[in-house]
Order: C-alpha cells, then sequence, then structure tokens
C-alpha cells in the first residue's frame, strides 16, 4: 500500500484503500450520490487503538462533548479528512447519535441568529440534550416570548441560507486574543478551560457566526429542517449565583416537520397524563409540604383505588401459596448491624432515634423482619418453601429537591415477599415468580413488557458474595425460567447487586415508556449474616436460599404510572366513583335514591348529583372525572326502572332497563376489564 | 346530751346516743347478735369534718396505708373505742374493703407463724394487696418450698389457736428500744419513718406475737379462715440493692374454701387463655428483643387473623358511607407543633429525627394527616359529613419494662376515623357509631359491655378548651343518643379530655374482666388549631364538629383480648387453619389431596398432615392447634366421596358426604357464628 493511502474498514467488513484526506463524503459520493446525499454524520475508529465502547454516555455537557474525543470511537464531520487507517460508519437518520448532531448544528444556527438579531449578545454554550437543544446568552436585557419569536423566525433565514459549516483551527493565543476583544467572556472561558497552550483551538464557522466548537457537524444550515424554539430559563454563569445571569434558550430539532409536531404531540400527551396533574385534579392524592417532601397523603378517592390494589394482591398472594405478616415499622439499630444495612446503606435511611433502652431505626426494607418471623421457630424441609408476604412501609432518606410525585418519594409500601427454599425448589419459584408478575401486568391492564438479566461480572468474582456454585445455579435458574417461559430477555452482565443475581420486569407504557416494575432478586449475603437454616431430609442442618420478591414494586410508584398509563381514566374495577348519577329535574330525585341503592347494593361505587344544576352541567362534571359510566334519569326511565347510559369514550347509548345496566356492569367488573 | 355521751350515725341516717368508748362492735351487739357475727371491720367518718372521698386509692404499699388516715373516712377494728361523733359503717363479707382487712391479718398470721418456726427472722412489713398479701422478711438462709409448706401449716395452728388481734399503744422511745433490742432493724426504720417524737406507737398483738402496725385487723386469728401461701420472691430492703435482700413471702386469704378454690381456678383460666402464651403455642406473633420491645411480629397464622380483622373493618367502614384514606407514618416536626402534640405530648413520642431540610417525627396519633386531607380542598356543607378512615400504624414510647404482649406496646394499628361534621349532623354521626361499635363487638363474639360517659368538670370550666354551648351540645348529643338506644351507662363529670366529652364502650370478656374497646371522642381544640373550616348552606365559613372515634381501638390489642377470649379456639371465620385433614395411612393421601383442593376452591383454609405418623398423633397434633375441624379419610371416605368429621369441642360426628360438609362448613363462616 502507498504511504499516501489509507485504509477505511466499512461496517460490513470490506476494506477500501484510499488517498490520505480522503473525506466521509468522498467515501459516501464512491458508494453512491444517493447514500452521500442521505448520511448525516460519520463516525470512525482508529483500527490501531483498542476496540472498547465509548464511555460517554451523557450530552449536554461540555465536558461531556469532549470526553467523547478521548474514546476509541468518535464522530467526525462528512467534511473531515481521514488521515489514518479507520472503522467508517456512515451515519444516516436513523442512527441514534446523527440526531443530536443536528441538534447541536440547530444550537449554532440559534446563535447565528440572535447574534444577528441582538449582536451585543455575549455566547455561552450550545450542546444537544436527549430533548433537543439550548444555549446559553449573556445580555443585560432578557428576552421577551416576542424575542423568542423573532428568533425562531431568523433562524429560519440562516437554514434557508444554507451555509457551510467549516471547521477552522488556529492557535489558542490568536483565539483568546480575538474572544477577549469581542467581551466574550465565556469563550475565552471555555478555550482557557478546554485546550493546552501551544493548541490549535477548533472553531466552528457558518457564514459569518464563528464558535469555539469541536463539533461535529451537519454540513450546511440547510440541512436542520425542523426546528423549534421551546421556552427560556435563568441560569447562572458557572451555576454561581455571584456570577451574572444567563439566559438559557431551549429548542428542539428533528429530520422533519412530521417528526417535530410529533414529538409535541408526545410531549402534549405526557403533560395531559402526568400524575402530579391527574392527582389533583382527580382529588387522589397530596404531597403536603407541612408535614415533609415524599409523603403521601392518599385521598378517599385515591385510597379506595389503593385498597382494590392491595386487596387484589393480598387474595392473589393466598391463592399463590404465600403467607401474610406484618412487621414493625421501627426496630432497634443492633438488626440493622446484623443485617449490614447500618453501614454502607444508612446514608439512606431515617437517622436513628434514642429511646432509653437502645437506638431506633425506621426500616428502609421488610427483609429482616420476615427473616425475624422465619428464625423464629425452627423450620425443616418440611415448612419449605415458606413464602412471607407484606404490603410494608418503608421509608428511605431521598435527598430534597430529588422528589417526584408518586415516582420518587421518601415513604413507600412495597408489596414485598421473601422466600426461603432449598435449591431444588428455586427454579419452581421462580418461575411462579415471573407467573405472577405477568398477572400483575395483565390484570392491570399492561400487555408489553421488556425482562432483563442482571448477572454477575464473571471477570471480578471477588465483587460479589456467595460461592461461585451459589451463582452459577441461580444465575441457571433464572435463566433457564426465562428461557423456559419463551421470554425474551436481555442480560446484563456485571450489573448483579453483591449479594445475587436478579430478573427485572419493565412494563412498556401506552406512550411507549418503560417503568421498572418487578423485581426477582437472590440473597446469599442474609442468610449467612442471620444464620438462616433448615433440617433437611438428611437429618442436617442447611442454609436455605433466599429470594427478595417486588410486584408492584412500590405500590405508589406503580399508582403513579397506573395514572399516567390510564391518563386518569381508570378502568372500571380500579374506579373511584364507577356510576355517576344526573336525575334530570328534582322531581326525578326519588327515583334517582332508589337506583343508587341498587347499584350499591350490587357492589357498585356511585355518586349522585343532586345540585340545583342543569342536566348538562352535571354530565360534564362526572366527564371532567373520568366517571365510566353516567346515567341519565328522567320521566321515561323513572316510569320504565331504566336508565339512560352514557359511556365513557363512547358517548350516549341511550336507555336500558337498570337490571340489565347492572348485569352488564357486574360483568366487567368481574373481568377486570383493562379497557373500560 | 350528756357529754358523756356521743353520736354515731347509722347509714340508714338514724343516730344513736352512746357513751363515749362504745365500740363498733357494741354497736353491733345492740342492733343484732347476728350482725355483730357477721361483722368483719368497722369504717367511720367524724361528722364534723367534710364529707371529702378517701384519696387512698392504694394498697400493698406501707405509706398508702397509712395515707388512709388522713382522710375523713377509715377504717377501725371492731373493738376501737369510739369517742367523738362519728358516722358508722358495719362492713360484713360483701364490703370490698373487709376482705383487704383479712388479708392483712392473715399477713400477721404468716409472720406468727414465721417467727415460731424460725425465730432469728426479722420482719419488714406486711400489707394486703389486690390479690392477697405479703410479708418481707429478713433472714440469712433463704426459705426452701418445704419451709412454705410448714409455714402455711403453722398458719393452720395460729388460726385455730384463735388468738385475739389486741391493738396496745406505747411511747415511742420505748418501741425504738424494744426493736433495737431485738435487732429488729426494719421496724425500728419504720417506727422512725411514720411516727413522731414523743407519740405514741401503735402496736398489734396476738399471743406473743407483737407487730408495728396501725390497723385496722379482724377480731381475732380465727377469722382467718381459707388462706394459701404461694409463693416467694426476692427484694432489696428499700428496694437498694446495696441493703441485705428479703425474702417477700405472697399468700391470699379469703372467707371461705370455696372462694379461695374458686380464686385459684380463676387464675388458672387466665394463664390458660394468657395470649403471650398461646401467641407462642399457636405461632400467632412474636416479640423479638433484637427488634426492640412493644413492637408486633405478626407470623403467618397471626397475619391471617389481622387480615381477615382488617377486611372485615375496611368493608364495614365503606359500608357505613366512610372512605379510606392513608397517612405517612413520619411528619414533620412542625406539623406536630401545630397540633400540639410536639408539647405537652412530646414525651410520649419517639424522638425527632433530622433530615436535611427539617426535623421528622414519627406519628403517635393519625388526627393530623386526616386533618390535612380534610384541608386539601374547600369544604362545603355539601361535602359534610367527611368520614376519614385509616388502619393507622402509630408509635408511642413506652417506657422499656412497661409493655405487656400485645396488650402495652410500643407500636401498635389504631382502626382510627376521624368525622368532620356540621353541628346538625352530630345526633346522627354518634349514633352511627356506637351502632358500629355494638356490630364490631357482635361480629366478634362479645354480648356484654359496659358504656362510659366522660363529661368535663362543671366546676372547672377553666380547665376545659372549648365554649360551654359546644360542651352543653356535644354532651348533650352523646347523652341523647345513649338515652335514646337504651343504653345504661355510667357518667364521669370530670374525666373528659380538656378537649372535648367522650365515650368509651368496655366489653366484658369470657372471665368477666373489662377491656377498653371503643371510644368516641369530640375534639374542639384541633380544628381550632388547624383553622378548619365549611361553607355552610348561608354561604358563611363556619368550623366543622370534629369526632375521633376508634373502634377495635388497638388492632393488636383487640387482637390479644381475642385470643384470651377464645382462649386461642378462634370461630371458624377467624381460624387461620379451619380444617385439618388426616388421612389413615399413605393409600389415602391421593383422596386427601382431592379434597383439600375441594375445600380450598370453596374458599377454606386446610392443612393436609401426610407426615409418616399414627392418625392419632396426627388428630392429637391438630387439636393443640385449636382447629375447629379434623377430617379423617380411609378406605371408606375415599369409596363415597366422603369425610369422617371431628369438630372442635364435640369430638367425633362421624361421616358426611363431603359436599354437605362444604355446605355446612360455607354457611356457618358465612354467618360469622362465634362459637365455631
Amino acid at each position: 500500500m502507498s504511504p499516501e493511502n489509507i485504509r477505511i474498514q466499512l461496517p460490513d467488513g470490506s476494506v477500501r484503500e484510499v488517498p490520505k484526506g480522503t473525506t466521509p463524503l468522498d467515501v459516501a459520493n464512491g458508494i453512491s450520490p444517493r447514500l452521500a446525499a442521505a448520511v448525516v454524520v460519520a463516525k470512525i475508529r482508529p483500527l490501531t487503538t483498542a476496540t472498547t465502547e465509548s464511555t460517554a454516555t451523557e450530552t449536554g455537557s461540555e465536558d461531556a462533548m469532549y470526553a467523547a474525543h478521548e474514546s476509541g470511537e468518535r464522530l467526525v464531520d462528512l467534511s473531515a479528512p481521514l488521515n489514518e487507517d479507520v472503522a467508517l460508519w456512515l451515519l444516516k437518520e436513523d442512527a441514534p447519535e446523527a440526531l443530536k448532531v443536528v441538534r447541536h448544528s440547530a444550537a449554532h444556527v440559534m446563535a447565528t441568529a440572535v447574534l444577528e438579531l441582538f449582536p451585543e449578545t455575549k455566547l455561552g454554550h450550545g450542546p444537544a440534550t436527549d430533548a433537543g437543544f439550548f444555549y446559553d446568552f449573556y445580555r443585560e436585557k432578557p428576552f421577551t416570548p416576542e424575542d423568542l419569536e423573532k428568533i425562531e423566525q431568523r433562524m429560519a433565514e440562516v437554514v434557508t441560507r444554507d451555509e457551510k459549516f467549516v471547521r477552522e483551527y488556529e492557535p489558542r493565543e490568536q483565539a483568546l486574543r480575538e474572544f477577549k476583544a469581542n467581551g466574550d467572556f465565556m469563550k475565552q472561558h471555555f478555550v482557557e478551560k478546554f485546550t493546552k497552550d501551544g493548541e490549535q483551538v477548533s472553531l466552528y464557522k457558518n457564514g459569518s457566526f464563528v464558535d469555539f466548537c469541536r463539533g461535529p457537524h451537519v454540513p450546511s444550515t440547510g440541512r436542520v429542517k425542523a426546528f423549534k424554539v421551546t421556552n427560556l430559563a435563568g441560569a447562572y454563569w458557572l451555576g454561581d449565583e455571584k456570577n451574572p445571569q444567563l439566559q438559557r434558550v431551549y429548542g428542539t430539532a428533528f429530520y422533519n416537520k412530521k417528526d417535530l409536531e410529533a414529538h409535541f404531540k408526545h410531549l402534549e400527551e405526557i403533560k395531559a397524563r402526568d400524575h402530579r396533574v391527574l392527582g389533583k385534579q382527580l382529588d387522589l392524592y397530596s404531597i403536603q409540604e407541612v408535614a415533609g417532601s415524599g409523603l403521601i397523603f392518599w385521598h378517599p378517592k385515591g385510597g379506595i383505588i389503593r385498597k382494590t390494589m392491595e386487596d387484589w394482591m393480598r387474595e392473589e398472594c393466598l391463592r399463590r401459596g404465600y403467607n401474610l405478616v406484618f412487621t414493625p415499622h421501627i426496630m432497634k439499630r443492633e438488626l440493622w448491624k446484623i443485617s449490614g444495612h447500618d453501614g454502607v446503606y444508612s446514608k439512606d435511611m431515617f437517622p436513628p432515634m434514642e429511646l432509653d433502652d437502645a437506638e431506633y431505626r425506621v426500616k428502609p426494607m421488610n427483609c429482616p423482619g420476615h427473616i425475624l418471623i422465619y428464625k423464629s421457630t425452627p423450620k425443616s424441609y418440611r415448612d419449605l418453601p415458606a413464602r412471607y408476604a407484606e404490603l410494608g412501609n418503608v421509608y428511605r432518606f431521598e435527598r430534597s429537591g430529588t422528589m417526584h410525585g408518586l415516582l420518587r418519594v421518601r415513604g413507600f409500601t412495597q408489596d414485598d415477599a421473601h422466600i426461603f427454599c432449598t435449591p431444588d425448589q428455586v427454579k419452581g419459584e421462580i418461575e411462579a415468580c415471573l407467573d405472577f408478575a405477568e398477572s400483575v401486568l395483565k390484570t392491570f391492564g399492561f400487555s408489553e413488557y421488556r425482562v432483563e438479566l442482571s448477572t454477575r461480572d464473571p471477570n471480578k468474582p471477588g465483587e460479589f458474595f456467595g460461592t461461585a456454585d451459589d451463582w452459577a445455579h441461580a444465575e441457571g435458574a433464572l435463566q433457564e425460567v426465562l428461557v423456559g417461559r419463551g421470554l425474551s430477555f436481555e442480560t446484563f452482565p456485571g450489573e448483579a447487586a453483591f449479594y445475587g443475581p436478579k430478573i427485572d420486569v419493565k412494563l412498556v407504557d401506552v406512550l411507549g415508556r418503560l417503568w421498572q416494575l418487578s423485581t426477582v432478586q437472590f440473597d446469599f449475603n442474609l442468610p449467612r449474616r442471620f444464620e438462616l437454616e433448615y433440617v433437611g431430609e438428611d437429618g442436617e442442618r442447611h442454609q436455605p436460599v433466599m429470594v427478595h420478591r417486588a410486584l408492584f414494586g412500590s405500590v405508589e410508584r406503580f399508582f403513579g404510572v397506573l395514572i399516567e398509563h390510564y391518563a386518569g381514566a381508570f378502568p372500571l374495577w380500579l374506579s373511584p366513583v364507577q356510576i355517576g348519577l344526573v336525575p334530570i329535574s328534582e322531581k326525578h330525585h326519588a327515583y334517582a335514591e332508589q337506583v343508587k341503592q341498587k347499584l350499591e347494593a350490587a357492589g357498585l361505587r356511585v355518586e349522585l348529583d343532586l345540585r340545583n344544576e342543569k342536566m348538562n352541567a352535571k354530565i360534564r362534571d362526572f366527564t371532567l372525572q373520568k366517571i365510566p359510566f353516567v346515567l341519565v334519569m328522567g320521566d321515561k326511565e323513572a316510569a320504565s326502572e331504566a336508565v339512560s347510559v352514557r359511556t365513557r369514550g363512547v358517548g350516549d347509548q341511550g336507555s336500558v332497563s337498570l337490571a340489565e345496566f347492572i348485569t352488564r356492569t357486574q360483568g366487567l367488573l368481574e373481568s377486570k376489564s383493562p379497557t373500560l
């Protein structure tokens, strides 16, 4: 090979020999002009370096952007000359990294527009984020909403001008001098921070706009085809409130208008389903500042849903051979020392309370309590498996400011169970746990889920507690059961807790979001710490296998997910009020009362609106409360013992006899239909 | 009236004029010799002093014995000369005070016997107690069980001798000299402590026995007719472990052998029903020293009973128009300051925990939580009554050493509800609470109960919070409802909490013991502290009436009472295992499994004994577990799909078809029969 040539390895394994200085765009053109038009950005990995994965997992911070350059793989401009042997990926729109490059370029387009409109503005940084991009600006006068509109319009002009993004280098000293002369204190800071004396500094230019930036970018501003300026927030320069306040302008960008619109529609859907908003609107629960952060008050309408969830869970536990136990919320610190929680986990627990006989701590977990019950009588193999289940209220110290509605709280209720069994019983128990988990998902209306298996890192056995045999047996059992049930799953080696492997089940909600739900977790640690044992068929003492499992996970969190999944329009069996009754006028009140009694006697939850309001206002109010059925009653209905039915999401369905309505509704209730 | 005469006023109001020095026995003889023979002791009150009640509420301590002398009323010997005008009661065996006098005399009889048998013994004190009496002795060598038998035998001799109890007085200095000469360091101490210089010291003699004592006593040792020495315990002189150790010998005494035997039978019954013993024997619950005192672990068999209790209570709440709410176990200290608990009640709470944003405290009560829910939305008269119910776990700091099984604990579950209503609704709500309380009693098998009404002290209005109108209205409502329901009740003026009047319901268990159960309690304080309001029909803001009510009281405590009431033989609907299955031999295992499945499908809790044991051993084990039904299955049963039924407390009832057994049992279950 000529020393002036380099080798380019393509993803299909083929290798091309090209002259040094060839760009990725040249390579694309060499393959097909259509490809060259479709490609957004390139990714390379020097063929001489190790094939380690990129360690850059975050974007949105300047540090992370640069960290990417340190790893083997990195993104480069399509116009970047290649000067060494590389593996090359030509990334099109379907590559996840590509959209971030578009958004980064959109941030430059935004900064271009801002400087054109407000030339006195000084630039901070402007990265892509998971949902779009932002740019920090310093300017005496805050931007108004009208300013943002103007910026968006000017960005459209910059895009229309289709200015090329050109990368140039100049000596660090020169760049610093220029930024300083221009009063660009932030750019000056970044250059000082991210480059060294004598280095060449990377600048990106489009038209007359220049930015200190290491890229990469799309070829030209014309490639930023669909964007929107979304909002404005304040931020102190370098996060220090003694520094000047910056204006962070947020935007987002997509490949096309359709994706952009879908994005905003999705955001609206998420907002409309926000459990914090719905929780208030439907009067389901509250968090009371005067009582503390992350502590949930279940109001009557949330309370009845919780009772329904709990009742279902307890009955199902009993049906499946679990025992129900109840353990205290506060236990001696001594116990938490034995369990090991009052060690590494201590900082996540509420602080100790000193009583007259000992220090006590609020429980962050139910395991030690269940273990004490296990230990309270001698156990033989005949007593196993012992399955102890509890709706246990645990408290963990989340830092203030980190709480989020029902999803991240300080106090929550685990549907926690611990299974103590013989090694022979492990597979059957795991199988039963997964079956139970699937039943939870199905019952509560989730049809899609992902399964993850976390195993130990086979290269670092020292970081994991328990014998190699224990691990092999447990991991084998988990895997066999997953395979046996025909479940597709991902394995994450090294992601297991130090005390045992686990299976996580994540549900997929109606918006496609993933939520961690059930966990089935082996524990080799606590049985040893608490010296658990049972007498086997051989008459000898053995240590039982211990499995932790939670299916809802946290009742509070699961409730939050349910609210968002159903957008508050709960299926009949979970609805706090199942039927709203609307008498057309006062003379139908007596009949409405009769209907109410009959419905309640049939086990249905009913609300009767006797206010002096118009029928339509009453229907509207029930509809806003997302009540499954609204029954309207006038002369005709009263005369024939009928009701006029309005079904949520369907509308007016006309009159049926009350008896028939009751039969139908009870059927729906019985079936726990997830749709209504 | 002659100055040598005094006036004696008898309980019927009649007054007799008698010479000074007349004794109560003289008066009795003057009425009838039969009365004179029956009377045990006398009680007098000087006619010149105020008619205040005795302040001595305790016996069993030397101090309390003497305190009685300070009050207006006091007990005196039948032989005591009366020298002033007095009201006189001649107490016979039916008077509660009389038995304590007999027991005090029995203590002297015991001391007499001990000194005769072991003359080197030194005497401490020997009071009557609620259950009998004791005497403290100092002696190098501990008494053996044989010694106690000898003491009891010698006591019988002392009784047979029928020695008169004679009260004598001698100068304090002389008494001290004599006790000192005899080495009676304890008697010397008591004389020094309880008498003053120059005083005459009261001594009681019988035969050659002398004791420093202020009496009174029965006329002679022959009146101690039925007694028993029960046990021996160690006690340090003056409770100080640096002092010599005393031997406290306990005994009890009654008027006759029948009462004595009944007492020991009752004690045995109480012991056999002790919920701590049965809790362990039936594996219902435990208290774990390593986790802390007064904290209850509900084991599987207790857990299913608790679930049954909770389910019943929650359904009944819903049926009765309550809303179920759930509130956190930990709340900011700030909230407890607003409620006032973090003030006078603070020492009964677990200590504060400091987090990053505030101090937090574990809840000792649920009221503030429910109040925050009430306040979370504006309320109108249409929203009232609002009835919030919760099975709330509360924690209170009982001093270590004061806990007792399930009855006195640090953590417990209140079936707590708070009713917020308009003044017009108060009566209806109280009525409903009492109806609910009666339903709890009846459902759980208690037919007898007592009702107590605690009102404020009308003479001390300043000690009670709220207006006179508030109190009059509330007390009136409580009383009217009690009268209206035809309930007999006792009123305790001045016994109300400072914040409102209340009704207490106390159940009577199978042994006749009283247990505090339900409380319905007004609260004028918290609505004001939290500025609760509702908009009335008049459009104005008003303060709602707040009523606390708990029916089980504490789920833990109620469970303890249930265990003792039923002696662990729970009615069918509460039994953890309802049916025990005994296949006669291995070849009947398959049929037994079928029976198990059918019973479980019918909603019954079943245990199948497949051990390699004899049929009778299996039946015995199930019987020890107090399981309602034991079904035995052999060839005959398997062939005809039948079961041979043994019913708890009834015995073998022969074969019935399985179908019939299921129908019958489900009927029993449905009816919640309290007997089986």
